[in-house]
């Protein structure tokens, strides 16, 4: 059986956590240089690991092992959420490396092994998913010249300018080379936890669907401008929002979620009805027709408050990514190796957040495992989970792995 | 009858706007660098108009007439919105200090005369009505510790140091040296334009009632945790929001107006359920009853929500002002003397918008004219009047102040 060095495993995740340590959490924002530091930290880890590390023109960092035999790839991200959480996507790259050294380490396995890779820009900085999806061939190099920071705007080719990426190769992946891609990851939300369980095999990925809505209204002084003659833009939106808020239940799913992320008026001052308004949007749900049902809902919504309101409103899908399948066979693995290290402490899921594993989907089979997240808490510096739960979600990990591995011809 | 000089005021106006300009607007914050040089060149008109200039411990100017018969208080506020009007206060500062020209040069008139003055933070960048409160004796020295800037957090005691302000004495009202307060202002709405009218007499300031209102839930991630254990704090402020402008309606009075300035989702992304969220609400009207109703519906609507809500909300009255009404006398001059000038062209109305008369008021006479603001736009660097009707305001303004000047007894 595969055996993980625990120490080793969480020395490399503590010392990880150093890069941009924010409070209990991290702030490492895509191609910002406590990023770029990391990322050249965990080429040399790959690289006293016995795999063949480079960078790409995106960021991706990828550890190639030199065996000529079955290969699994693994991997996640490894910039994190604005003050976010240290296990977030640092975690899964971490596992990966660590089961590549299991992995070479063992006897059993002597002609079996494992790519370690951490997709770049995962969180979306510049480009959500830009590392797998560059990977698997689905980024071209006007998407690249179109992309920006949504925080501060810079352009994408610029940061990979600065991080000094801008002349390297894009790395691709090779049909024949892999058995399949794994993904460890945090839960990011609370079912294992109140549960009481160690373990989530992970049964499908789920769509969203994102919308940018924006008002357009008139602004003016908020003691002089009668109700009758005002074009609120910000009053529109919360119209929007809260009609949203009343008839989505009533159509939702079990597993529906939908979200306003973002609202804001400008200018956003207490004596001027707001001129403009801007509205973030998403829903998601594992089922392609429920995400063509809130669509279809969503639009109506837009259609009738526009028609009742003298604001110009314009909503704008900004992505929608269809639900994924994980594999059979991986899912089977990661619950036979969960049975014998958490018997009866683990269980199948689905998985609510997005991950690099739905885009590497699309060209190999592709399995997800879960460990549980304190409290359920994401995407903040508070985000945490036991040291117990990581090191027993590292062995399951190793254990399903092995048997991939040793089952696959040579 | 008295006599201004349109081309002397137009000069003034056009210079003052140079002082921060942007764009076609003005940005001029009380107390920045280019706010002091304003008012430093404002003493020097003052001077040039004979008046004995001077700047007091809260940065208010003032210039006092040399003569010793009966006397007006006159001007506006000279500081901007951000990136607001060329016009907004600055007018009325302008037009006071062309009134104690205009009077100093009419034989007539000879023992009469004009103050000017230019009241500190009428906008309300630190404290709101700063300058005429504290001339009329509200403000304490415990306010002025405490204030800061609602934009950048400077102390207003900083503030003052750095604009050389700090050892200045406050200057106060004398009991009798007024027959009373004149201010002359953009309408700031659109009545006097869409009814092309040149000349509104104010008959009452509005009162305003201002909350911020904190809603606090749980920060988390927007994919994974289900819509039953969200404490979504944007969403319960757009509950609160909403059912405002359900009810409001149906309790306002014939001029009540009420605006969500601005909504705040914190931390504003996509896929985070907002953990806090922040809402600036007023409304406003010129009958007391009507605020308190406003005021018993608000507080019910809060309580209902928050019943409701898994969120904490707070709601806090930051600021009540009661409703102000204009001395009677005042405005049978001033529209006696825009009938004369403009026959027909004016009405009385009352003030949507707050001003620094209202302060007054609570210690002299008090009256306010309006002219018209082209489209109502204010508190935007687009808000403009047409030269003419600045002129012709002006006009209207001298021979109402010549006629309440000239029937005071010596």
């Amino acid at each position: 059986m595969v055996q993980i060095n625990p120490e080793r495993l969480m020395t490399d995740l503590r010392t990880l956590r150093t890069f941009g340590a924010y409070k209990s959490g991290v702030h490492r924002p895509t191609f910002s240089d406590i990023d770029v530091q990391s990322r050249r930290w965990l080429m040399d880890r790959m690289t006293d690991a016995g795999l063949t590390a480079i960078i790409d023109g995106v960021g991706n960092v990828i550890g190639r092992s030199p065996v000529a035999g079955p290969k699994l790839l693994m991997g996640s991200h490894i910039e994190t959420q604005p003050y976010g959480g240290w296990l977030d996507g640092a975690m899964g790259v971490i596992f990966a490396v660590e089961m590549a050294r299991a992995v070479a380490e063992d006897p059993a396995l002597s002609e079996r092994g494992v790519d370690a890779a951490a997709w770049a820009d995962e969180e979306g900085h510049y480009f959500p998913f830009l590392g797998s999806l560059s990977f698997i061939d689905n980024v071209s190099e006007d998407d690249i010249d179109s992309a920006r920071n949504k925080f501060d705007g810079t352009a994408l080719r610029d940061a990979l300018s600065l991080a000094g990426l801008a002349d390297l190769p894009r790395a691709r992946w090779e049909a024949d080379r892999y058995l399949g891609y794994l993904e460890a990851h945090i839960e990011q939300g609370p079912t294992l936890d109140t549960m009481d369980q160690k373990i989530g095999v992970v049964t499908s990925i789920i769509g969203s669907w994102q919308y940018e809505v924006i008002s357009e209204g008139t602004q003016n002084h908020a003691g002089t401008t009668a109700m009758a003659l005002r074009r609120d833009a910000g009053r529109a939106l919360i119209k929007l929002a809260s009609a949203i808020d009343q008839h989505f239940p009533k159509i939702a799913g079990e597993r529906s979620v939908w979200t306003v992320g973002d609202l804001r008026l400008e200018p956003g001052a207490p004596a001027i009805v707001p001129g403009r308004a801007r509205m973030l949007f998403q829903f998601r749900d594992a089922d392609p027709a429920q995400l063509a049902r809130f669509g279809a809902a969503f639009d109506e919504i837009v259609a009738a408050v526009a028609a009742d309101d003298p604001c110009k409103i314009t909503a704008t899908r900004t992505s929608a990514s269809t639900p994924s399948l994980m594999n059979q066979d991986f899912q089977d693995a990661l619950s036979e190796a969960a049975e014998a290290w958490v018997p009866g402490l683990h269980q199948r899921m689905p998985s609510g957040a997005g991950h690099d594993a739905q885009i590497l989907a699309k060209v190999m089979p592709a399995g997800m495992m879960f460990i549980p997240s304190i409290a359920g808490v994401s995407h903040h510096w508070t985000e945490d989970t036991d040291e117990a739960d990581i090191v027993t979600g590292a062995q399951v990990l190793a254990t399903a792995i092995g048997n991939i591995l040793s089952r696959a011809a040579v």
